[in-house]
């Protein structure tokens, strides 16, 4: 499928890459009321939203700070050649209105989001907010069937709960997501875990459920392609979910996040087990966790969306 | 009343500024459960939350880069004189523990702090903190009588409700406090109002309930003795709550901060309404919304526990 | 007029004001290609340009940072209950897309773009860009009749030229702008000129067309009410252009800029000598020179939009 | 040895960890003045000191920036599975009180507290300060016997004297150790040496008295785990002390500290490297030269924090 | 007296400001084995050094960051149009070179490099350094008669000694200076003293003295022409020192130093204070305690150079 | 050849690193009125210069930020033990003025400035400026032959033309010179390339030219010694130029540049690849693209200047 001029990019040749409002990768902004918005094929969305968050705040600014960042993406992977915005249309449907005081509103509000992307077959690639933005979104995109998920991140984020009882944060989605049946646990392989730990309550749970853990030692001794090949293995041929927490990245490299933990995957990693997703079928895909109070050079953005890029050339790679 | 030396704090003749494990003001630190905490008589408290910020967060580390800076503060007062810890025993009595996810449960764990405060008659200067923190503070406090406050701010945070009827955030808390009984509208005065409205709304209420507004201008205008004169007049002789938020100063002194309005007063001035307080009947003070992921220099912090330096004069000063 | 509520901006009560793709004030993009671009009464314009830059670099990166502050403001101001937004259709027109590297280039893209608005009887509210900007904005509002002019800065911006002969900087072109005759000498005004000069060469050309310059001693001295009388005196009823370079405050409030002057005005002061602006006939309006690169925080720009924000009350008071 | 619970850390389950009056770890602060201070095995002492420093100073701030970040560090190393706080009693020590202004009284200082730890046989972990910290933290280990060391670092720190005969720098520790015969030389190595050097005077030294250097090149080409066995070989069973220089890491991971060396180690070679110290009989260690006005965002601390978690739990290994 | 061209500085409209080796405001560099050295009046010294700090360090990078800022200093006053480089031979003298770990050998290598300046009759402006630099150069400037002084600080520096008896710190310079008979103290005036006290053993040494103190309350109740005419008054027509501490200015307006109090002057005063001092006889100056560490940005000293200005120029002007 | 003791760098042995005015590697300053300037033989050479860049600018701040770093810099290399201060006559040549405001007039200056040294048989080593320096450079260096190139980089700088026609931009300069015959295009090797692309027009112009392109991914897959082997093999035994653009490491190591380009080299790299330089005979370097506005740290600067040494000792390491 060839994509509709109307949905290609403006070049860096033609208006500076400093110039214009700032849309996801300088694509056309077309909200859910725009004429346009049925003939989307994969759409960019923002949820800027941290209510989850334990430690330190502010994803609920990530993805304006992403969208000024991704005015450096250019049309052509270098790599493997692909000129996404020509292979399918791709749009910035705008953010999802967030209740920064009020999770269960937010996470209503997403969910509902989301339902209009599925209800219209646009595959979506979010930038987050906090890691429990997952949640609302497998809410919708697993409606019919539980997905399989390769999940990018420092941390496990299957916690039963926090602060003496609280269900509802950004260490524990994907354990609600196997609760409620949206993800198939053996269809799931979290990669790059590492850092101190409280206990391994969050590890017990993973063994129980089937769910593959591949701890950054593991990783870095098999090497990468290794690796994803085995999570390729494991997610199969089914619909597949991606999750990528910015601080699957060394904090050196990516400093804006909240819970950094050192020692993780350097740049040029962190874009190579992207490329090592093609041929798997993503249902949707997310990056998430990019706290710009902590990272005002933007660099920590940079990086986010140099991943989603690839993460959108994995989408159309399939 | 002379304080006993172990509620004195540490000298910087004696140990640097830049050394030591910080607590408020190089105060020993007596959390309830300490033996000394009955005979505390004005106790410093954390309460780093930011649960009801609707724009940028980060007062939830407030508390901490707080009394980082205030090992700069030394013993004594250099216009009036005053040695505060010599006049009363003050101690560190350590942080509220919050849950950033779950409001209520957090408003309730605050709550119960300070009704441990009242209990023991110790007066309370707390470190916020996004501004809701005032409303569970007050609960405890005005738990017999309705308070009076001398309120500085650069919003009024009288609004009724927020994205569709969220009642408690940061821009609600006195709204909520005078429909709670808590506050005797007659006896409230805000001061330092400025920057763009959304509509008058807030306004409304305050002149519905008597409610004196003084908005920027017409601070700069009287000039600072003869509004506070005001002020002292509208408290009267009653048991009177004084809330300073951080923003009520102009955000160049003040950058770390969420929700900053430009045209405000330069420290100085932020200085002077305290000294300008002395007399009052003050039973219980707080300073707010110092937001520390945006003002990483740490001058913010600095100026906020110079400002709580002087309030804690001005409570041992009547 | 009351204005179209397709125009009016989106309100943080609604969406949050870290959401969203930012656009100048959250008011609607309408580009000239727009059906509704006729429609426009004020337009708030990009000119993301530094060419002119004889210093330190980076107000090609203005227009960007300033959309992204301008989400914080709000529908009304505090002082004077104005309502611009529903006053006159106000909308963000994008940037003009400049050639960075080649300074003909760009001042031609610049006058055209203008041209078109001339065309629309669209007014603008321009965001630099550096101060060289000014020059070819006045070449299209000035077509007819030259202009006189109100202007804040700390530079004359009177030089001849720089570097052996160079004669399109920032620093010169409101020399240029009295050659060309869009200006009208004896109805310009320069406030707050400071800092250590080269020579007087730029005075002596003042004196000699009859230009009025208020240096900063004169400014403090006499008052703010005091000397914006005598601006509108000297600017008369005619069409007047109002140019704000960023600079004439303190640096120190607004250290986002590549010549920064210190001893300057205050921020309350650089809003206030806004507010004497009304009744003047104000045929365009800039804010220019502010530099993310020397600004990450982004106070500067907050102070930027605050300014524009009052720029166009006055535009739409008289 | 099962430690007793009045040592265990707070966890972030129950106070989250911006919360809470900082302790090195969230460990109790047991001061030498403390009733508990007998039963301490392991302590976290600060040495907030640089006076040794000839070219950015910082240092003294360390300890206190240390603390901060290491609210971070939870209970269980998540690769040996060791819960360090179980195993033995450890504790926050509080500061060393150092005079910035005289650098003899200052080490004299230091050796003293030392002095009643090892009366107590209480093994240190030290936050520094800068290297010269090191000489008077050995002159008290090892009153009795030279101890051998094993030291991570870009610089040999062996110099004879700076600026014309000044004896006690940064420069120079190990040289004053191995005279005054603290240290055994031939049970000394030296791992991560690099940068431009003024002239082989250090190497001719180490090479005289029988230390070992090892050079960047030759760790990154013999890789970690051989390097270290050979490291283990040179101390064999005797008490040695572990010095880690954070400038051993690359300043990009490090940025805050004094004299930066180019080209060194990533973060997770930072760690790695610790956990080949197992087995090694360790009597004291230290992590210095952490400088925090060069790395206010704390990237460098939390580094540093989780190279002495990675210390403490070798400590623990044996 | 008319200056050589040779010591001219370089123009801005000839090499841009950011070009060229940064000397003290473009002047040529005159060591003291310079064939021209002899012909300097007027020396622009930097004293990097900070080894009598008591809190934060940095100001031994003072004066290479002051250079830097310096480029942007022009010829001539804005105000009294003096043209200070025309007026009198002016030359950047390089640095002292201070030994960082030896504070009695630094002040020696100062005195006596200050001793050559003396023995030629030039005047020294210095770029410190912390406040303990005044001590040494006071010993070269006044071996032949105590002299006055004006200082401007927020601390009187004044203290008998730190830390059990250290007699030489930045916080005791002057009571040094009048013991040894270096400083007249019925010739000595301090202003903008203010901030938290340890308590009054400097003001009664003061009082017991003769020094006369100007708490920052007095100077901004009187004004600065009051003040500075009392001060002008105090020095007489005898030679005076003139001692700028940078914290003397508001911390937001001068953010990089070691020991900030809130509630000074702004960036005008700070200038304004210098143009008072036109007519007294000004023996030698210093602008101390810029520390770049706290202040990236330049900010500072860009603040601290421009004063730097206005002292050459006050030092011309009698 | 030895070298003259006037042109030995000072020591950090004698003067501390932070003291001096800041010359290249602290090398005595020789501009081409210098009466020693016939005596160099490598000459360090600032081009303070940015008017080619089409995106985030700021490198004309280049060359003082790398001066001021540069005092870091030692007399050894700690691999190869050369010591190319005492090898050959090195100075800081200081910078050639540019003409901010005209790309052709600073051109011509830069050009004429090399014709200088090129008469005078100086090798420079010159410290950018964006890469379009390298144009004028090689204009006076490559007048009588075409010289062969080692190019290190994330981009080609091959494109015909940016906005529509414009040919003098940082991304086009190699273009120009290939097409003015100041290239061999078969003895061209750029290393490093990747990023998102417009399209492949540089690469194709490369493949029609023989310009060979090594991409980061093989760089990474082949190693540094083997891709260096081939680059030496490339360019042969004839003259050659090196040119190495920061932003060839990965912007993690190097945040201070225009257009970063994530997944590069890490700093130890970024050294290697120079030392596999040793043996090609360096008719002059560069190193550009070093951007202060985006890293006020200095880290940037402090990396560029070691590759600076690198350079330079593998010019004279032949």
């Amino acid at each position: 499928m060839m994509s509709d001029p109307f949905f290609h990019p403006v070049s860096g040749f033609d208006l500076p890459r400093f110039a214009g409002v700032p849309s996801f990768m300088r694509l056309p902004v077309v909200t859910p009321d725009h004429p346009r918005f049925a003939d989307v094929a994969i759409g960019l969305v923002g949820v800027p939203w941290d209510s989850g968050t334990t430690n330190r705040p502010g994803p609920r600014h990530g993805p304006r700070q992403l969208r000024d960042a991704s005015t450096m993406i250019r049309a052509q992977h270098s790599v493997t050649g692909l000129r996404p915005f020509e292979a399918a249309n791709c749009a910035d449907l705008g953010d999802v209105g967030p209740n920064p005081a009020d999770i269960q509103d937010s996470m209503a509000r997403i969910t509902a989001f989301y339902d209009r992307l599925v209800a219209q077959r646009i595959r979506p690639l979010t930038a987050g907010g906090d890691h429990l933005t997952s949640l609302p979104v497998l809410r919708a995109l697993a409606r019919d069937e539980a997905l399989g998920m390769i999940h990018f991140d420092s941390h496990t984020d299957l916690f039963h709960s926090y602060f003496g009882g609280t269900m509802y944060t950004h260490g524990t989605p994907f354990r609600r997501a196997v609760e409620e049946g949206l993800l198939d646990p053996r269809r799931v392989i979290q990669i790059g875990i590492r850092g101190t730990m409280y206990d391994s309550e969050d590890r017990d749970f993973a063994k129980a459920e089937g769910i593959r853990i591949v701890e950054i030692e593991e990783l870095f001794a098999r090497g990468i392609p290794d690796v994803m090949a085995e999570a390729r293995e494991i997610v199969g041929a089914g619909p597949t979910y991606v999750s990528y927490d910015i601080d699957f990245v060394d904090p050196t490299f990516a400093p804006g996040t909240g819970t950094p933990e050192v020692g993780g995957p350097n740049s040029f990693q962190a874009l190579q087990v992207c490329r090592e997703l093609y041929g798997v079928d993503i249902a949707g895909a997310d990056l998430v966790e990019v706290s710009p109070p902590f990272d005002a050079s933007g660099g920590t953005a940079f990086l986010g969306v140099s991943i989603m890029f690839e993460l959108l050339c994995a989408m159309l790679a399939a």
